[in-house]
């Protein structure tokens, strides 16, 4: 059996999230995210500004689990906010991927192509 | 051969970005990844801020297309800041999945074991 | 004729900012300002974004002469988005005033109060 | 009796800043200030970032009072941060000043010429 992909789990935490919702059923009292989604768009949007500051702080000190760390939150708290607005990781996910076959990742596309060709060889 | 959705999204996107270091070969007058990775720590840790801050403006905004287009910029610079200190998008998911466990996520690890009593009846 | 000292600093800045505005003239092929406001709210914005980071990033590497630099590129930034919502520079320091009096800024209160009384004697 | 200007303000609030220094006295359970000086360069540097994020989300709102409010947060801040390393706001003001008289500024000096000339007629 495979181990879970990326998309696997923060489509997993995702659903952790969307279960916070006031309208799931969760409950501000008992969990952090249900506090933040009851609090508001401003609220949850401040935390991703916070936790920005918080990461570049982290890469300026240059301490990699620090800077995992704070990824984590940053990843986190933006999955939050795209929860409130009725998204999800996958439709970033898709955004990424649509992105490779454009100019800014025209390499790897080549590259790609590349190796398809050597593979077929 | 593999599905591209069997795939992991993250870690093909991460391994583009590595492909664009100045030691990978990446060049700085072709690719918008290596010109960042050649200036180093501080522009891209400023991208991040920047990222940031257009996120909030988008999530203000409302619109859901371009808050997804926001989050994916967030996610895609600090995936490159990650990469930039030898780190990979795996060691944020590991850290998102590891607090799943703890507190701020203990209702969901209660619903995934009550799932799966109720899948196996 | 007023000394240079005798001015008030920050007015006089705000004066340039508002001289920049297209409906003053400013031409944004000349002038950084002028192309600022003739972008709009989100460029102006995001330029305070951007600041507030260099300013976090500066600050980390503990640099005077940089600190200062930064600071001052966050200020001035705040200034022109100040004065494309139609607020001056000292409508932030009545409030900054304002809240001398109040709990946070208790202790000054005071102690002016017990400064004065000291000088009186 | 003319009225402060706003270097007179901004070196008064630093005077009160200075004063909220563990090493003036401040005490961390009395003085919101004194306590972030207590907590040291990161938790400053991070207030400064959520200031900023405060004050994009009040742009994005466009209403005065609550812009007004948090560039005054924002600037509240920041001279704290000027405070924790050493500066004071004449620091920033005298980098605004210096600025005037450069290409960015440029169109200023030229009507500060033109001015005094139609002063002096």
């Amino acid at each position: 059996m495979s181990s879970p992909t990326s998309q696997d789990l923060l489509a997993r935490l995702a659903q952790v999230i969307e279960s916070r919702k006031p309208e799931a059923g969760g409950d501000p009292d008992k969990s952090y995210v249900a506090r933040l989604f009851s609090k508001g768009t401003d609220a949850i949007l401040k935390k991703v500004g916070e936790e920005a500051t918080e990461m570049v702080m982290a890469g300026k000190d240059g301490v990699a689990d620090k800077i995992v760390y704070e990824v984590a939150d940053l990843w986190f708290h933006s999955m939050i906010a795209l929860a409130h607005f009725g998204l999800r990781p996958a439709d970033v996910l898709a955004e990424l991927v649509r992105r490779e076959g454009l100019s800014g990742l025209e390499e790897f596309a080549l590259r790609k192509v590349n190796q398809r060709e050597k593979d077929e060889e």
